[in-house]
């Protein structure tokens, strides 16, 4: 079994921590696995907040909910019942067995989340086409010129030329290519007539070139996007809002949590840890650190020099998301879930895969995260909110003409300003096309300070996920353990 | 707006029907959506069916419901309560506007059906790989052999030098090529090492060679399977079975249905019809015969010749489906719905996109339609119940080695063995590599016979699919009003 689904055990030695106190700053993700963890080991667990709520950038917003951001104006959602925006994370992979055994175990329930599919529009060069237009006509134009290569003997030497022969044929099939190795459509970019009873056979409709395919760089993004391992099919959300697996996780850990804490010191004190807090001061055994690393740099604390350059050095993404509740009308294009994608700032929409024929949906109307140009998320927003609102809107009028009008509530968070993420994650520059080892900074942060251990999506090789910051976690309570074995082996030998 | 969205709305003229009265035949999709809108529109209804439930091919097995099937012993299922096998169809793409126009009228929960995700394994010449690696290293390798043609200077006359360059650089992109033109798998085909937290970076898997992708023709179906129009995500079904959408229906039309009324004779009578059946004889006004066309050609009747020799022609799919209890083993895998495939003699397996999760769910273990190889079908069916379920759970042990002693409670379901449908659909031969109409027998069948007309899959281009039942449906009430219509036309004039 290639996954690491086994990872989703991860439990430490039952009482293996009675005696000992750990304090956790973070009630994210990798804070609330921590304290988990720790709680069921038996350790004594003090976990410091600064908001008023758990779940940290796994946050889902309803209702009435407020949206309070650095130098922005206060926002106000006004969602109707039962309808949610994730402002954070919303999809969740399917190998991302950690974050999902949790799921499993606290009996959160998830539902199938739709991110590909292909009826949506794309909307790229000032031109809306279908998703299955760009990519199965791109299958048939690719496929076409393979075949001229082919035939003209330019691969002859590729490979043995039975294989050639037989691949060949193959493309014929792949591609709809006719005798002559011309790609004639047989429906998978859809029709301009579409079948239906009796005698209403349908016409396919006329493919696009490969300059209609790719009119600029942002196009080639979603031609891949389905490919990246994270975004594979099958992607879960849990059923209500994505804040229900961090809340299941917060309802196990309840009395160990102290809400609207922010930390404003943290170090050594002895063999000990004292963290200084809005509410006082907490000293522990140990520290599991989970704020974000560029955060973290601001506090004062007595970390190595080393590490506070590292801390220093990261850059977060400072994506943006903007929703709006509206009537289904998108369901009548056939549209059920699924990414719209576009080379305007917004880059993506994002429809519901939730409650299909409900009268009305959350639209997610800019997803703005340098998908299609690393620049998008600061050309996005350095933009008022009001503007950002506009581009969502006039991106949704492109893609469905006359629609638009229907968009209401609209709110935008822009993860950069939002209070205590300033960010979804670190940016390795290690992306899809750069794989291996980080290098000495990512070490350092790695490395504990005494008592005091990290977590957080930022050190994992699964950033930017939930998953991330749930495996550190377990990496940070690894860490922990070792060191209480080593004291307890110290004490037995004493 | 491409997909004919609007054919949702059909309906006949309001209090058009009264007075007149109609007998529909059979309780499939196509005669309870004839009845349906028949009743709406005023017309006394009988609808005869053969069997003691409606849905007709939509049949989905529950609890300890039995098995029928011709020349086969009897068998009884045994699925825990909550669990279903949709014996027939079992998922609706997003583009069949008049079937899910039904299910949202009349409030049938839908929830998406996973039909594509590449997490499963794919099993040809004997090995089984993951589907991630057959599909991306088949890009992989695709665009290796452009980009190698490309620079050979091969393609030089098939585009403009600057389109061509641009898409020499797209390719690196698309197909992870490194600065020579060699793929470098970055991860879509999944890790040998998956990434984890801390200091666990990940190692890609190493890909395949075309020979390994390609090994036989059948492993060529599953590379074009999501493209088909009707298999593209995203696709819909109904919480807790297929025959949910019937079901709804039948409640509307209840009042006008008898079961357990197989035909025995169809003829016309003056201008009116006369229908014998087990239970008596019927007189209506009009007909609407929806029975499948080669079992039509069997019961005596009155039609053309032409009629009944194009009936006498028709070649049904003979489809077959074996399905399983068991614990969700699958999901350990990242597996959550999708289809597995394979050059055995099963073709393919489906996992339950419902309840992910949940302690059990039903695994279709053999869904034999030629998706692979036309003649296993009838390969497949020719062999004893018990043996269709070995080889299914055979396949399963394959897939997942150690896991088949987990099934329990095999059904096997023969189409072309199941009384009253005797086979799936019609087959046209104008799968997706033909488009265009139909010829002079598929004409014929579309007329009707006097004050008969006809409806089902096998009349319309959205064939094999409930859509097509209903759209068929659709154009025989058509002719119905326009029948009506004149005749009315005719007694004003007299």
């Amino acid at each position: 079994m290639p996954t690491p689904a086994a990872a989703a055990d991860f439990a430490l030695r039952p009482s293996s921590g009675s005696g000992r106190s750990v304090v956790v700053l973070g009630a994210g993700i990798a804070g609330l696995v921590a304290a988990y963890e720790l709680r069921q080991a038996g350790y004594d667990v003090t976990l410091l907040e600064a908001r008023d709520r758990a779940g940290g950038r796994a946050w889902t917003i309803r209702g009435n909910d407020r949206i309070v951001q650095n130098d922005r104006p206060l926002q106000q959602a006004s969602f109707s019942d039962g309808l949610y925006f994730n402002a954070g994370p919303a999809r969740i992979p399917s190998w991302h067995h950690v974050i999902l055994g949790y799921a499993r175990r606290l009996n959160v329930p998830l539902e199938t989340f739709v991110n590909s599919q292909l009826a949506t529009g794309w909307d790229f060069g000032g031109k809306v086409r279908r998703g299955r237009q760009m990519v199965y006509d791109l299958h048939g134009r690719m496929g076409e010129l393979l075949a001229k290569a082919i035939d003209q003997h330019a691969l002859d030497s590729a490979m043995p030329k039975d294989e050639l022969g037989a691949f060949r044929q193959f493309l014929q099939f792949y591609a709809s290519l006719d005798d002559k190795g011309v790609y004639r459509p047989v429906g998978s970019s859809g029709y301009s007539a579409w079948p239906e009873g009796y005698a209403h056979p349908p016409v396919p409709i006329d493919p696009l070139t490969l300059k209609d395919i790719l009119p600029s760089r942002g196009a080639a993004f979603p031609q891949i996007f389905d490919s990246i391992i994270d975004m594979q099919p099958t992607m879960l959300q849990p059923v209500g809002g994505m804040d229900r697996i961090a809340h299941a996780i917060y309802e196990q850990v309840k009395p160990s949590v102290r809400f609207n804490e922010p930390v404003t010191a943290i170090c050594r004190e002895g063999k000990r840890v004292r963290i200084e807090h809005r509410g006082g001061v907490t000293r522990a055994d140990y520290a599991v650190v989970t704020l974000p690393g560029h955060l973290l740099a601001r506090i004062p604390n007595d970390f190595s020099p080393a590490k506070n350059a590292a801390l220093k050095n990261l850059n977060y993404l400072k994506s943006a998301k903007v929703a709006f509740e509206a009537p289904r009308f998108w369901e009548a294009e056939g549209i059920y879930g699924g990414l719209a994608w576009t080379d305007r700032l917004n880059e993506n929409v994002i429809y519901p895969s939730d409650h299909h024929h409900a009268p009305r949906g959350v639209l997610v109307g800019a997803y703005v995260a340098g998908w299609t140009h690393q620049d998008t998320p600061e050309a996005f927003t350095k933009q008022p909110i009001a503007e950002q609102i506009r581009i969502s809107r006039d991106s949704i009028e492109a893609l469905h003409p006359g629609k638009s009008q229907l968009l209401q509530g609209p709110v935008a968070v822009n993860w950069g300003q939002v209070p205590y993420s300033e960010g979804v994650g670190a940016l390795w520059g290690d992306g899809p096309a750069e794989i291996g080892p980080r290098g000495a900074q990512y070490s350092e942060l790695l490395r504990p300070e005494g008592p005091i251990v990290f977590a957080g999506e930022h050190l994992s090789y699964v950033g930017l996920w939930q998953e991330g910051s749930a495996m550190s976690a377990h990496e940070a309570l690894k860490l922990i353990q070792s060191m209480a074995a080593e004291k307890a082996g110290k004490a037995a030998a004493a």
